[in-house]
C-alpha cells in the first residue's frame, strides 16, 4: 500500500486541505506517477464548485500533471519507471468502443476522468491507466508543460481534427488560458493569426505570442471591417457572444470552432451559413495520439504555455489567483 | 433580335400571364437555350411572393431548365448548338473571385441568379453565361432532369463537399422535393440510409427510394432510440425542429447539414456538440463541376427525381399544386 499526500476539498467552495489516501495494489495496466508539477485549469474550479453536478467529495483536483513514472503494472510496456510523462483530463479509456478503436479515445463514452470519482494531481502521487499517460519528449520544458495536457490539447486538437491548412487565416476569440496557446500553435502551424481581444493591454502580448494582428472585439466596426476574411475562428470564451457577427468574419467554407464551455444556446442564423457553406463545431480535449503529436510539435516549435508558479502548499492562493481572473496565463503548482 | 415567349407575374401573388421580351445581341460568352422542360422549385414560389424582397417584376420564374443549345457566343467552346444541357439557380459567375478560381462558383458573391433581375425558364428560350450551362450526359432522362439542377444539386453537393464515406450511416429529415432525391443519392453513394418522416404514407415510398429504414419523427421515443447512431444528417425542411434532439442521433464526429431554408435562429446546445465533436453546416446549390459530377452519377446509378408533369400553358395549376403541398415529389413544366 502507498499513502498519497494530497490536497482536497471536502465540500463545494471549501478551501483545500491536506488529505491522505491509500492506493491499492497496482493493476496490470496501471501507472503511478510521482507528481512534479500540476497545472490548474478552469475546470478544476468548476469541479470544486460542483458546477457540473458530478463532483464527489472529498475532491483532489488536478488534471494537468507532469511527473515521473514511479511504478508500472506488469502489462505496461510503453513507459518505464523513471520516464517523465504527462497526464491530462482523461486517466483511462475503455479501449474497445468504436471511438477507442478508431483513435478517438477522447470521445470514449465511458472514459475515466482524472478528477471525476477519483483523485487527481494536487498530490505527491497519482495513478492512471497506461494509455492515458504520454511521454514528454526531450525539448519540452517540464515546468510549464502541465497546461498543455488539458488547455493546450483543447486548442491544438482542432488543427489536427479538421486538417487545418498552414495557408489558412485564423482568428482566436479570447486571449486567456486557452487563447494564448492557440495563438502560438496557429502561428507555428503556418497560419496567419488574428487575435480578437477586448483588452488593450493584451494587444502587445498577443502580438508577442504569435498574432499577426489584433482586432478589438469592443469596436463594433472592427468585426464588420473583418467580414469574410477568415478561414477558421477558434472561440475559447465561455460567455455568450454575438456569434452571427463572428460568423460573418468567415470566408466561404469557413469554420467557427468552439472550445469554451458556453452554456447558453447559440442563436445561429442559418441562411448566412448556407450562402458561405460555413460550419460550426466543438470538440473535447484530444486523444493520447494527438497529445503526443502536440508535445512533439511544441518541442519542435518551442511552443510553451506562459505560466505563473505556486508551491503546492499555496494551492489555495493559486486557486484564488485563477478565480479572480488574474492568471497570466496559466497557473502551475510545483511540488516542493 | 429574338422574341422570347414567356410566362410572368407582374406583382407579388399575381397569376402568371403570357409575356414577351426581346433578347439583345448574344454576348461572346453567352448561350441561348431552347427550353424543353423546366422544373418548379419552392424558391420559384418564394420569388413570386417576393418573400426574400429581391424580386423584380415582371418575374419570369424557372431555374431548373433542360433545353437544347440554340446559339452560342463566339468564345463559347464547351457546348455546341444542338447539345442538350441543363441550367440551374445560377446563370453566371464572375469567374475571377477567389471562390470562382477555386471551383466554388456557387459561392461567388456576385453570381447571377437565373430568376433574380432577369428572366428564367418558364419560356420558350432562356439565356445564360456559358459556365453555368452543363451538358446532360447520355443516360440522364431529359424529362425528369430539371429538378436535379437546383433541388438535386442542393442535396448532392454536401456529399462531395464533406467527402462523405460510403461507409457512413446517414439520415434524411423531410422526405419531399429535396429529401426524396437525397435518399436516392445516399443509397447509390453506398451509405446506410434512414428516412425521418412524420407521414406514415411516405414510409413505403421512402423505402422504395433508397431508405434502408424509416423513423417516425412524431414518435418522441424514436429519436431517443436512435441516439448516437448516425454519421450524417441532412435536413431538407424549412421549419424549426428540435435540433438538439436531432443532434443527439449523431455519432461522435457526426454532422448535421442543413439545406432547407430555416429562418428561425437555431438554438443549439454547445456542450453535447463538444463531447461528440459534432459539426453543423449548411450549403448553397453546387458549382458547375459538381453539377456535372452529379449528372454523371445519376446516369451511372439511375437516380431520377420523381416528377409530375404539366404543360407549360397550365403553369398556374402547376404552381398551385406545389403551393398546396401536393407535389409528389417535383413538378416539371413541359413545352408543348
Amino acid at each position: 500500500m502507498t499513502t498519497v499526500h494530497a490536497w482536497a476539498a471536502t465540500a463545494p467552495g471549501a478551501p483545500l486541505e491536506p488529505f491522505e489516501y491509500e492506493l491499492g495494489p497496482l493493476g496490470p495496466h496501471q501507472v503511478d506517477l510521482e507528481v512534479e508539477h500540476c497545472g490548474i485549469c478552469h475546470s478544476d474550479l468548476s469541479m470544486l464548485g460542483n458546477d457540473w453536478e458530478m463532483t464527489e467529495f472529498p475532491l483532489v483536483p488536478g488534471h494537468e500533471v507532469v511527473g515521473i513514472v514511479a511504478a508500472i503494472g506488469e502489462l505496461v510496456t510503453h513507459v518505464a519507471a523513471g520516464d517523465r510523462v504527462g497526464l491530462g483530463w482523461h486517466s483511462g479509456y475503455c479501449m474497445t468502443c468504436a471511438q477507442c478503436l478508431d483513435g478517438d479515445h477522447n470521445m470514449c463514452a465511458t472514459a475515466e476522468s482524472t478528477i471525476v470519482g477519483r483523485a487527481g494531481g494536487f498530490a505527491d502521487r497519482v495513478r492512471a491507466e497506461a494509455p492515458s499517460v504520454v511521454k514528454l519528449p526531450a525539448g519540452v520544458d517540464a515546468g510549464s508543460a502541465g497546461p498543455l495536457l488539458c488547455g493546450g490539447i483543447t486548442v491544438f486538437n482542432p488543427l489536427v481534427q479538421f486538417d487545418v491548412s498552414p495557408g489558412s487565416r485564423a482568428g482566436v476569440i479570447g486571449i486567456g488560458g486557452l487563447g494564448h496557446m492557440a495563438l502560438q500553435f496557429l502561428n507555428a502551424w503556418g497560419c496567419h493569426v488574428t487575435a480578437f481581444t477586448s483588452t488593450d493591454a493584451k494587444r502587445e502580448e498577443a502580438l508577442g505570442m504569435g498574432a499577426h494582428d489584433t482586432l478589438s472585439s469592443r469596436d463594433p466596426g472592427a468585426l464588420e471591417a473583418a467580414a469574410a476574411s477568415l478561414d477558421l475562428l477558434i472561440s475559447t470564451v465561455n460567455v455568450p457572444l454575438d456569434w452571427n457577427a463572428y460568423l460573418a468574419t468567415l470566408k466561404p467554407r469557413g469554420r467557427l470552432h468552439m472550445v469554451g464551455a458556453v452554456t447558453e444556446p447559440l442563436g445561429i442564423e442559418l441562411m448566412p451559413m448556407a450562402f458561405g457553406q460555413l460550419s460550426i463545431s466543438a470538440s473535447p480535449v484530444g486523444s493520447p495520439a494527438t497529445i503526443a503529436q502536440m508535445l512533439d510539435f511544441c518541442a519542435r516549435h518551442d511552443v510553451k504555455p506562459v505560466t505563473e508558479h505556486f508551491p503546492m502548499s499555496r494551492v489555495n492562493d493559486a486557486l484564488e489567483h485563477l478565480h479572480a481572473g488574474k492568471a497570466r496565463y496559466r497557473v502551475v503548482l510545483d511540488r516542493e
